[in-house]
């Protein structure tokens, strides 16, 4: 039984949070912090956990977050890499569900988010906390950068490939869409229903923070850079990620089908499906898993990979604590057997 | 451990049914029939499965369905009343999702649904499976009649009231909302997304199938008729109900928190919220649960009570493996320690 | 060919007026405001109006609203209160898509909206814009109330019954239930998609703005106070509004539908539709149309009478710009023939 | 006033058309067939059209649809081909609104389609009715074969730039999105909102019928052939396309902005966004508009097309219109100043 605490909780990977590790049978919740929100009951704020946790948000500076064995940042990018450092000299590991330390090369995370980053010096000890290309760097993590939604889905749409040196890794395509929980549960007039309800629109094209995460992670795995273009897009709908990927210059002989199979076999959360299918967002709503097709249009030299995820789930809340399974010896499936929602 | 079959698995209901089962630590799925699906792998067509059962679709004549200690009928109405007699007779137990046992009057069954009554002798055995107020004669029925979505909606909302003799009950007005996946898994126009996205109306105010069952319920808790005017509508989403409830005639010194509040003290599936809230269908979207709000507008003398579930759940499916779990002594919310996916 | 303001054209009901007014013969539209978009061309938040208009918002010190024939407020309750005096004095009609005018009881007003009323003496010359009630009195009025969306759909519903003095008037149930648009443009957590969503809830059970104004009209009709209990649903669509109305109490003799057929006649915007229909939201989304059905359920002393309009269009501008026409001696439709879009 | 007729008038596109023509100043409306709906009102099924018409549906055998002036086929594929020959010979133009007649190649239509086709002798006389291309043509016409949905968004995103032979030919991507109106109105159940709604698919990844469609516009473009990977998918809404078009190698002297804003400066139903935008289907909802909005991320070799329509209008009952009013020597907008809905 670990001690757990979760700084900034009010938003829906919190909420996520907490649906997965209240029932998790080897965490004690510790602490939420929030400072808007603190003295209510975590249940009244989501009332799906009504009767579930008797918690109340606490603002970070009364919560005991220090007794923890593993703090959890479910906060806006900034926040963690200004408060892990107490938390882990004290003695605590970190999961951040934020950018703040996914990126190696801090001037580029500075270019892209826009600001100064307050501890340099301890990205190099984070691990990026995707469990299907750096489990061992995980186990024995004090810091772990949880990958952010659409480079979960691109990233183990197109690993195999990558990994294998297949195909012109100059003009990789990925064309990405997120249901609206995506941006948050900030007060906004842009995700408001009547906005974003019966709509669909690309936005970001000129350049999207996940873009040098996701090129970090192809560049890892191909040892060498790949040339990358990645458009979001906005679905109507709340949950889910469907990353449409394709990777051009193939040669007729390859058979993608078994490289995917084989290179997730052993891997808990990752599904691949069947030639020939089309995986659905709702087939992993609520779970913790990516489901994968791969396709060869009028068997040409294009692959056409689909691979969708939950965004809260596998892409925010699910990794994490598959992480934090990983970092503390329990089963890497434990708390995590979910069935998606269908209908 | 018990072995259980599924008659006709292919609808929302059959689907639930599976995702609460395959979990359920003391149930071991023996088969499930679906004439058009025969030989299909269940994963297949619901994809959520997908790792979870290797189970596929049998015709009903090859299923070993003799052996099972419980069949759940998840078939249209008129199918269970055929074939329940053989399987009880066999001495398998019976829960039927549909609407063949619901109706203890059969000539009242038989002009709401349009059939002549196969079995008129099993009727009066059969036990209306409402565990909030059938819970003893669950326990030992042989053949459980699994209440409608509707009914369960309205009656858990009016219950306290009926029963404890208050307000006019000549005037009860029940104005009830559902999601599309009531409507079920049939093709059909009216339940294109394109038809019923979007928009919003009733129907079937000239009488609905759940009329009668709502009336029965209420008449067993009152001891008399109640009169009661039923509208249902269609919401332009999947899963929910919300039944709106109005009862006139309440004198002011009635606290009718409290009453809610003593009735549902021990129920495990009923939660009374505190005052002023409005229960959102979302707050129990995928759990087995009921939450109920009791207003009464400007302290009136009319109450208008909020009463939600998920109709796939405690108005389907989790009711049923909540019936199963009283009536093979498993702890009731074994299997059913859902929290609701929300957002 | 008239000159019109709008003042607070940000909202919903401001590009709605939008929408039709640029295409309206008799119109031009020569000022909208906004301190917020000042200077930001209209089309470029509503891009729907690219290339119809080439208007800027500007702030309301500079704009010549003095110059106008009409200014609409689509402002939020208390602004026009405070602007109108100076606009009705230079010579302009006004008309107020919000609350300030329709209440004519002052301290009533005050009560429901938390503000004192800046401009009293204003309150016994505003005309309640109903023109189905109101259409002599609204040609010549200087200040017109537009009616709020809930109290059209749900006064025209019930008016044919309420003049006619049939039914039980001290029991009368409204169950109202709109779109996300309703709850205007503003950046809210409420309406966010990911909240609002997939989800149905009732909401201000315990007492909504639009129930003093029901009943003013109500007891108007009927010439005594009637009893309403009035509950307003949010449903997850954008547009529509559908009230559930049950008069109790009717003798059997009484033709509803010739009733309404006969009140309606005449009306160019309100449509009876033949017995045992029901009427869908989408019906008249975008259209400035109300359709009614009346059904009295297995022939009983209950009338339930279905309305909907589109909340927009019908429940705002539509309404506001039919009473332009009235004002103006336009055909009543001009600019209001619009055919709803379905699907 | 010219006479029209419509064949099979009961799906999406037939009542487009109707909403399109029943206003159309130079149109009367002859007839509208439908087997199954035979002497049912049209406004009986399309409650939008309540008192806009009286037509009722007829056979096609009772339909004198001789004397039109032009008869539009909403028929599925393979009905137009057949019935056609006759009223062409009759002396009536023909829009097809299917498929029928778009592939200027026999062998390969019948490849895709699946049939024989019935009047091979008349494809090489219909003209393909995207008038930003034919619009000589099409005046002449005596058949037109109106474009698919998804050709209209794609073609019209990537004619400025295949047309100026820029970038490289050889691997465009077009990822296209569509709402679920666009699977028809035919009772499925892949398309029921509890199955399409809340969820996101890729759909005919090994090959759709568009793509030859495509193809064969964009090899006219170019004057070679054009390697093109199109993938549809399904986004939960009911109207709109919005299609992601990738061109690589584009050298970095070319204004794409100026370029596109050139190509259709006298269109008036393409509209060129200013730079960095991007386009929501929303704003084209019940439009007869295609939107355009140009990227190059990052400044690199790489175009990023953004191209919404309505499926159902500018992808379907517009454009027939459109078509229709260049055939006859109408306003070329005539019943088509359509303001798209928004929100």
């Amino acid at each position: 039984m670990i001690s757990v605490g979760i700084v900034g909780g009010t938003g829906y990977t919190g909420v996520e949070l907490l649906r997965l590790l209240v029932r998790h049978p080897g965490v004690r919740l510790q602490a939420i912090t929030s400072r808007t929100q603190a003295g209510v009951a975590v249940a009244d704020l989501f009332p799906n956990l009504r009767g579930e946790t008797s918690l109340r948000f606490t603002t970070p500076d009364e919560s005991d977050l220090g007794v923890c064995d593993l703090v959890f940042f479910a906060t806006p990018n900034g926040t963690a890499m200004k408060r892990a450092p107490e938390l882990l000299n004290g003695g605590a590991r970190v999961i951040d569900l934020a950018a703040d330390f996914r990126l190696a090369d801090v001037p580029t995370w500075e270019k892209w988010y826009g600001m100064v980053h307050a501890s340099p010096d301890l990205v190099p000890q984070a691990v990026y906390g995707l469990p299907e290309v750096n489990r061992d760097a995980i186990r024995g993590a004090r810091l772990v950068a949880n990958p952010g939604c659409y480079p979960t889905a691109v990233q183990l749409g197109l690993l195999p490939i990558i990994e294998a040196g297949l195909g012109d890794h100059s003009r990789v395509v990925a064309d990405a869409k997120s249901g609206v929980s995506g941006a948050g549960r900030g007060a906004s007039v842009a995700n408001l229903m009547a906005e974003a309800g019966e709509s669909f629109k690309a936005y970001a094209v000129a350049g999207h923070r996940h873009l040098p995460e996701i090129r970090q992670g192809l560049a890892r795995a191909a040892g060498a850079p790949v040339g990358l273009t990645f458009v979001p897009h906005l679905v109507p709908m709340i949950r889910g990620i469907h990353a449409t990927l394709y990777v051009h210059g193939l040669a007729k002989e390859h058979d993608l089908q078994s490289l995917y199979e084989d290179r997730y076999q052993t891997e808990p959360f990752v599904d691949v499906l069947p030639p020939g299918q089309h995986p659905e967002t709702r087939s992993v709503r609520g779970a913790n898993c990516c489901r994968i097709a791969i396709h060869r249009p009028e068997n040409g030299d294009t692959a056409v990979v689909l691979s969708v995820i939950d965004n809260l789930v596998k892409g925010a809340a699910g990794q994490a604590v598959q992480n934090m399974n990983i970092m503390f010896g329990f089963a890497e499936s434990e708390g995590l057997e979910l069935l998606a929602l269908l209908p």
